[in-house]
């Protein structure tokens, strides 16, 4: 089901990593942010007990997928999940990687800025984002047929 | 698993709603965010991937529960869902009712403040949570032994 108006409905919303009928996975690529991934259901669902217990489960199975690369390939100190969609109320789910040098730490990345961070960090991790941009496309090329 | 020094690991974290052997739910009763719930896994792991696909799938399903008996009895315009622990990185839930005239809407709760809140506006949110939190207790009541 489509919503007027939703941005999500009408746009991808960043690099398309991996898409079935349910689910997409997104890079957002938002600069301050290196290797935040989204994934987004579809469908305009609202809430996640919009979903069935079947396609809930589908939707954390992924979202806990590329926590588990990003952990594996970006090595950050923390991982923060969040479904949020206060302004974009079209269920997606943030799952972001977390280092005591980033911009926000300890406070999630929605509060205050804590400090700034040099393009040389910025430019590290963006390699790193990249690196797990291309290992979620390679697990799906491998593994497609099970999803 | 116990870890020195985690607040969650030597104190509740709040009023006991629910417990079992993996999880607790709890109401931490703060004064600005009426509603907020959080599920707490007892042991202290860290993040998602570090639990058994079993004990992600009870600790969103128990997520989902208290998400599905929040939108019903609080009607709040959005929930959102938050596994953070930037600060104590022991694995646990935000559930978080959301109305369009709270103090931080449409940003997250971790935001810039947008608005003061009436009394009046704090004492009806106050008296939706504590129904919340008896109809959660009278459900787990009825259902302990299928926990």
């Amino acid at each position: 089901m489509k919503s007027i108006d939703c941005v999500l409905c009408d746009e991808l919303g960043g690099e398309l990593i991996f898409q079935n009928s349910h689910l997409r996975i997104i890079a957002p690529h938002e600069a301050l942010y290196p290797g935040l991934i989204r994934v987004i259901w579809n469908s305009h669902a609202q809430e996640m007990t919009d979903l069935t217990f079947e396609h809930r489960s589908q939707m954390m199975k992924t979202v806990c997928l590329v926590e588990d690369m990003m952990r594996q390939i970006m090595l950050p100190i923390k991982i923060n999940l969040a479904s949020l969609g206060n302004a974009v109320p079209h269920l997606h789910w943030h799952i972001i990687p977390r280092w005591v040098d980033d911009t926000h730490f300890p406070l999630p990345i929605w509060g205050e800025t804590q400090r700034q961070v040099s393009q040389a960090w910025l430019h590290e991790k963006a390699e790193l984002a990249t690196r797990l941009v291309q290992a979620i496309k390679e697990y799906f090329m491998q593994h497609e047929s099970n999803q």
